[in-house]
């Protein structure tokens, strides 16, 4: 699983760009077209051309001049590169409204990652028919975490539950989070948290709308 | 609605921020907490107290020194800025399993926001019973934005859906977009939209569980 010491680490924001790029292949790609010029990827993936071509950089050359970018060639490095050749199991803690809708989110399949497991301090609270996962105790967290070598959790508590709930996870050994609980996580250095909060994107969609003139 | 041209628009980053300092700032007052130094509320928050510090002077000046700042104030002046002292109308297109999800989360409003109306381009599609709103036929659209002076707008349509949704949306006159298509939406210079990506998200951390030593 480690990465060779000789690829250089490509930095946050590049990956965050080579998912949308990995998108907007895929669409390329079921659109039955093969090739693609830098200009046109940049394009549809909304940055500028230089940039795109600085970001592809990481992976060596290999657009040929001209004729562009092999479409399939270019999903399958990306595809490499972000670890999503293969399905990657994710656990989710909390299964309230949010939580339960991630669990019957079909995006994340679709791009490469499976939730093994859903846990809950109320495994028993009555909850839709229809989920794709029973829910289980967190008392069974760890064997799960151990069984399925997963490394990564979605994490939907309450903000109250939320500092709790990692701590138990990061005991488990999962080394990834990303958290949707409205509120800051304390984690150990070598334990990675990415934060979505849905609440805060609108509030800031709200500054700007008054702002406008 | 138009602020005052005394005030510079705050930038972007600072305006996420002050939704963290929000949240903060209204569990201090849940746990019935009445001054915070900026030491404090910097870490409960996870921001240098020097950040929280130039965060907070767009507000003027009203800290005392050696007392700190008076919770109930701040929240005010917090969320009299990003404009949600009073709720605030957001439609959602798009009632999928996300979309569903969406609008039974309580957050939104919360946090200052409601869902006014829900639109689907096939709102008789089966969904859970249990839904917080009826959803709507796109058509109804135009009449609820200008009932409801809706300038906000939820959009958790598929990808391929997402451009001739949002460019309703716009017609209908909104203006700010939080987008959950992966996709990057064409919109005019005074439309604002902000991307959460949630299989991106994942696949940010995917890749550095798998560059981790």
């Amino acid at each position: 699983m480690k990465r060779s010491s000789s690829h250089p680490p490509i930095p946050k924001k590049t990956v965050y760009r080579l998912s949308i790029y990995l998108r907007c292949l895929h669409r390329l790609r079921e659109n039955g077209i093969r090739t693609v010029s830098s200009e046109a990827l940049a394009k549809v993936a909304g940055v500028k051309s230089t940039q795109l071509r600085k970001d592809l950089t990481y992976f060596g050359q290999f657009g040929t001049r001209g004729l562009g970018y092999d479409v399939q060639q270019l999903c399958d490095k990306i595809t490499a590169s972000l670890g999503t050749n293969r399905l990657q199991p994710v656990v989710l803690v909390g299964v309230g409204n949010l939580g339960a809708a991630l669990l019957t989110y079909k995006g994340f399949e679709q791009e490469g990652f499976e939730i093994v497991g859903a846990f809950d301090i109320d495994p028993q609270r009555r909850r839709a028919k229809d989920l794709a996962k029973p829910v289980l105790a967190m008392s069974a967290l760890g064997e799960m975490v151990q069984q399925h070598h997963v490394r990564m959790a979605i994490l939907a508590v309450p903000a109250s539950a939320a500092q709790e709930a990692a701590n138990e996870l990061i005991e488990a050994g999962i080394t990834a989070i990303l958290n949707f609980a409205p509120t800051i996580l304390h984690v150990p250095e070598d334990v990675m948290v990415n934060n979505v909060n849905l609440a805060s994107e609108l509030e800031n969609l709200s500054y700007f709308v008054q702002t406008e003139h």
